[in-house]
């Protein structure tokens, strides 16, 4: 089973990362990071590179497309050689999958057109822009489409593929051996259950995503 | 503020990436991938490869340390050069954190002689052989060492330091933007809620991590 996790400049590493580590214990997965040309893709921040390690058109016919979001979808959406590879590959896969903003390249391509959709809570707006009907769920599923809300949610979705592709009881050794039992700390991983003080903080987050300086 | 993280051949790249995207939205936070020499290391599976951009002999005292785990960590217990530098750098850090088997390293340091840590569940013979006292607890904190469960469980354990470095408010800004509100579709985060089917198939996985061949 081929897993083609696509690979752009200012992408967001925990999108491509969490599916990633759940997808790669499926039996028999093998996930490739693709992108135009192979080599070091930079984060959103530019603190960390990841490995493409093959070309979008040595991939043609993936059988699972994981599309990870980040700044880097802003000008994704624009790149038609990218958006043609994900048409294409969309033909055949048997799953076509995203996190975060990297639903808006489905949008872009035109999977989407008046489908609910999900994507992270700050670029609903732009999703719709781009013909989809957002929706807050964590986990959205049209067909064969299997979208994730923002960053972190990428692991759910990658269990609940899991599931489907090899059946519960893969998908939860899968979860028990990610240890993905989670204890977060607090409460605060959405707009409906984060604080006024929370809110106002999130809506200055800028290009870097750093949080501003309340300490430092 | 200054976070080091080591990357060595054979890394899980969630145990990295998980802190990573928590940590790096900090205000003020620079985030280096580091190992022996600048390069591209591969995951346990071989396969997605990180940057490292820094050599850890140019990065000696980073204000935090953040250890990943993998099945590197067994050769990382004796790479006498690694640890020499931890302890060196453990010496002036404010906080020194590690993820699911990176507490292997900070025991083969000698920094958890006769302490309660913790590591993935799969690994808490190795730990305690290497002088620590396994608990089950998802963060242990040892003074200023936080050490984090299997995998998955670094987004906690950074979401909990983020909060000591910069306050709850921060925190839970950070948690608002990866959109860490987990709704996993399966309960089987931990050997203690696992079924019995499932614990079998956990017992077989082998080094490429895959679950053994259910339906593939």
């Amino acid at each position: 089973m081929q897993i083609a996790i696509p690979l752009f400049d200012h992408v967001t590493a925990l999108d491509a990362v969490g599916p990633y580590e759940v997808l790669s214990r499926l039996p028999g997965a093998q996930v490739t990071f693709v992108a135009h040309e192979p080599g070091v893709l930079r984060t959103d921040n530019g603190m960390l590179g990841l490995s493409a390690d093959v070309a979008l058109r040595d991939l043609p016919a993936p059988d699972v497309i994981v599309l990870p979001g980040g700044f880097g979808t802003r000008a994704a959406i624009a790149d038609e050689a990218m958006l043609a590879w994900l048409r294409t590959a969309h033909e055949t896969s048997t799953w076509t999958t995203s996190v975060c903003t990297g639903s808006l390249l489905l949008a872009a391509a035109g999977l989407l057109d008046g489908l609910e959709a999900t994507t992270h809570w700050a670029v609903k707006g732009l999703l719709a822009q781009l013909g989809a009907v957002p929706v807050d769920r964590r986990v959205v599923r049209q067909g064969k489409i299997l979208m994730a809300a923002g960053v972190s949610a990428g692991i759910d979705m990658a269990l609940t593929l899991a599931a489907e592709i090899a059946g519960d009881d893969v998908a939860q050794t899968i979860q028990l051996y990610i240890e993905y039992d989670p204890e977060p700390p607090f409460d605060s991983g959405s707009p409906a259950k984060a604080s006024e003080a929370v809110l106002a903080l999130a809506a200055q987050v800028g290009r870097t995503e750093q949080v501003p300086g309340v300490s430092g």
